[in-house]
């Protein structure tokens, strides 16, 4: 429906509501917690860029954010004192349930708004509007949510209320208070039908195609709404949660719909979605990362450092070998099989990740590494892997590609200077250079 | 084996045992209900003939139902002085168990009988006979299942007694004491492994080639026997109970294996076998529903009305704006949204009940409705989705036929005639009718 | 890295710990139980071979066993006096949670260890060593895991004490005290990320390139490391106890990454990873195997015996009619069923194994009955069914293959000479030769 009588003013009240979680009020746990330190951080320019390619929702409790990333984009939220947020604190949240039992795990619900908006992508620019109780026909309240992109909107009714909105360039994503989600086209078109949560929203995300949702019940799920699949389903929280205190401090869904927990103990969770299973991709609190030493190894430029789901959730304290110099007593070997083991771990989390650019990054920092150390068995394991069968055989394993979607022998060939520079390895540089050529003359 | 001793008689008997659940005994929660009417309604001509599509499982308390619906077929039952209900009733039933904490979900389970029998295919013509306890041999009890296909039989024995029984014209299925699923080729041949369920049966149905077990704690199941798949593997009923009172009151299985859940609050939910999760298909308690007034967009032959799982589950009370009259004083735009909104949650149903013609009949009636209302935004994108990409491209996601088998650009040449009668639209209707002729002869 | 400084010694200390679980100690049920009995069976040169092709865990609780067997290689255990498991019974395991509530299912986990080792393939020749609490860094205390392959030698450190380790020819797996699950290549290199188990380890399999995890919390999970895809997801083995004394007597991953669980009721039951479903596939205390007579279709030969997985788990129990003689009393039909749906029990338990040598194996004998017994009825259905369409059809959904790998047809030429012997059925042999001649000229 072409509704032009009343446009949707992009600015007028940005509600925080989306981004604010749990208000601590007495009686109910926060469940989220946050550090402006780790907000300025994220919006340093590298990452800005490519936060582009995150959804991110950054929850602060009893803070305000001076910048609201959504969608990838950084909007600023003008302070005009926000009569809103105080009719937030008085009201009584939807929040958790009563003390839960030890063994329940709950996270806290958005409270319900009478009206809010917010912008969900900048390029196109697509801002959601979203008014509850609009009108009520037959007894029944309806409740409207309002699109505009590119100027044009677009509006559809819903029969409940609407707790959580959530968007990027391509779909819009509502959660009701009767626990149904629904998911739009930017263009208006419902794409999914009405899906029925277990338990009330807890976080609501959109990047690209795809769709996630963390429900009260602690439970994760995420569809791709194009191929209308379940990527993600109902995977609960509990596994990687280890005691009661832990709360969640972060959730993001990456563009490949990869979604990452980041918890209050400094540990951060991403969902495999081939191995179905929770995978630990960053620990504040682990040793291994601090002492691992691969400053020699790091890329020349240094404007051409890492960024990426990995790298927002590690942040910058991965500092190579911050501690590694106080660990001058600890022996070569064991500071060399500490270095090793970190960096084969941030292989095996950018391919879970499905973050292309940072495990090259990671690669060619672990190929120099394994160079630097004379480390040529795992060199001669690592060509042998990248290179894969010379002769196709059918009973052949090997797969051309890695899963985040690289050419195995294509990032060989970037490995392959690397190695050549050693003339330690200049036997073993040949032996490959030359297998590679006779594959691409074949 | 053929024996021909003794042929199954196929009237002999029909036990209502398969239809019939839970006979409300003291303290034990009658968790099926339903009604005479809906009853009545469902053996209207229309339906019946779309009813050989459904397999249906109508539950009644307290009723003696006079049509028996299993397969697809209309089977009546003979009121013969029916001594076994009597022995049913008067037995105490295996039923749910004690009164449940709130939080448990229990259904109940068939009582344990004797003997039964049932038809479940009628072209061609199936039948069924249960013998519980059948013979001892070494210590242990046989139960034995015979079946009559086109006059053959074949019978095999089981280790445990049958507590229910189903089948189509393709597969059988039995659902015994020691809660393994036994499933059959209506030839006799097993099919499927013993499958050990976690709880009893509650109910259990073969549509095609599938079979759906509910079990007493409340989860569903579907295989495909033929493929030897799991399509929905042990999916709690609990997300779509909303209280403690509420009871199943209906359970299908379509042909495509899309399974249905009605509900005594009149909600009925399928379970969308992509997307992993509970969708509501039909709400008898819903405003929109009702307010939705589309009559002017009908097909003009009444004979060619929507039939198929969604009109079965939503009942005939789906008279397009039954309260529409009722509305005058209701804005029009309000109107407008409600019933656009209607629609494209009947597309989205149709879609993932996976019911073709059920899809293109609304697609048909929701196009009528965008062209009354002038709304050319919506027609552009109903048109541009449904025409796909001109030139092909590799990034390109779009899939030349929707999730229902049926191809989009079919579906733009019956569309765009509906578009073409309105003079307002004619270039619309030119510019797609144009770009499928390219596409045509390219 | 290559360290040379100190090479693991192969036979120097092969610990029990993998495979001896929960030593009975007061107050802590016993969850795995095993009989000599069984493991001498098991050592028979037949099964021996069959079971290089088995990766098994024999658990034995207060008993020395003889050999030890993982990887399928047999592997001498030299009795020493060996101190170490003195120390094991006297520490306090760490075993099940205090006594669970009735509901609540748990399996007991191994002890911490200082260190241990053990040979997880023959040939290759790989033994792994693990050394926990090899070093303490900034705090931290690491464990070391080392790998000795065909002579070549390498190490990781992991963060966390090794709480049981597996391996093949392929992977070596490791579970840590944090409930982390690492994953190597015998090569060492880190396949996959580190999984989060949500209990601690109570068993792990590594078989071909598959994981096999069961839990504390009786959950069972089959990674393909390869592939890097789940094939069996927190399984809960619920399902299959029958009651608060039943214990996992034995737990399997076969080659083709099949799990199988025995309990110590005589059921066991392997789990479908298309099903997705528990089956049953042995049980000890089942009247039809043992009432089943096929004396008279056994293959000639008794050398080439089934032996595979279905062979293993069912144990020379399988005597084809042992108590067979006892019925002489029983009606002859009533024998012929029995032993009708115990062989085609066979038959789907075998293709639920992907064992394709005793599906061949079973089939073979049903088709030697059927014929016995004249059977006409099934043996065409068998026939049909082995050789499909004769003429491709679209609408054609019958496979080639079956889900063993084996060729539908090819089972069929081994069948038919079967039929053949018997001069009852010529006509059908002379049928179906003809049309595989048919085909095979197309």
């Amino acid at each position: 429906m072409l509704t032009s009588a009343s446009k949707i003013e992009p600015m007028k009240a940005l509600d925080s509501r989306f981004t604010e979680r749990s208000k601590a009020t007495p009686g109910i746990p926060s469940a989220i917690s946050s550090t402006d330190a780790k907000a300025k951080e994220d919006t340093s320019s590298d990452s800005e860029d490519k936060m582009a390619a995150i959804n991110k929702n950054l929850a602060f409790a009893k803070r305000k954010p001076e910048l609201l990333l959504d969608g990838g984009e950084v909007v600023e939220k003008r302070k005009k004192g926000r009569p809103r947020k105080d009719k937030m604190a008085a009201s009584v949240p939807q929040a958790a349930a009563p003390p839960p039992a030890a063994a329940v795990l709950r996270l806290p619900t958005p409270s319900l708004q009478k009206t809010f908006s917010l912008q969900v992508s900048m390029d196109p620019s697509v801002f959601l509007e979203v008014e509850n109780d609009v009108s009520v026909v037959a007894g029944s309240k309806l409740s409207q949510l309002r699109c505009s992109r590119d100027g044009r909107d677009w509006n559809t009714l819903l029969p409940s209320s609407v707790l959580a909105a959530a968007g990027s360039s391509d779909v819009l994503a509502v959660a009701c208070d009767d626990r149904m989600l629904s998911v739009f086209s930017c263009s208006g078109r419902r794409l999914l039908p009405a899906i029925q949560l277990a338990t009330p929203v807890s976080a609501l995300h959109c990047s690209a195609h795809f769709v996630m949702v963390l429900t009260a019940g602690a439970t994760l799920s995420v569809w791709d709404a194009q191929r209308q699949k379940a990527l993600v389903k109902n995977e609960s929280l509990q596994t990687i949660f280890s005691g009661a205190e832990t709360t969640v401090s972060l959730s993001l869904l990456t563009q490949q719909g990869v979604p990452i927990i980041g918890l209050s103990n400094g540990k951060s969770f991403c969902f495999s979605l081939s191995l179905e299973t929770w995978t630990l991709i960053a620990d504040k609190g682990d040793s291994l990362v601090q002492c691992a030493d691969f400053r020699s190894c790091l890329p020349s430029q240094d404007a051409a450092a890492s960024s990426g789901p990995l790298a927002v959730v590690q942040g910058r304290n991965l500092n190579a070998g911050r501690l590694a110099s106080r660990l001058s007593s600890t022996p070569h070997h064991l500071q060399q099989s500490m270095t090793l083991a970190f960096l084969e771990n941030q292989l095996a989390s950018a391919l879970t990740l499905q973050s292309a650019q940072e495990y090259r990054y990671w690669l060619l920092i672990y190929a120099r590494f394994l160079v630097n150390e004379g480390s040529e068995h795992r060199l001669r394991e690592l060509c042998k892997e990248l290179l894969g069968p010379v002769h196709k055989s059918a009973a052949s394993s090997w797969q051309p590609a890695t899963l985040v979607g690289l050419h195995k022998r294509e990032l060989l060939r970037e490995v392959l200077p690397v190695i050549g520079e050693n003339l330690r390895f200049q036997r073993l540089f040949t032996e490959y250079q030359d297998q590679l050529e006779l594959l691409r003359t074949k």
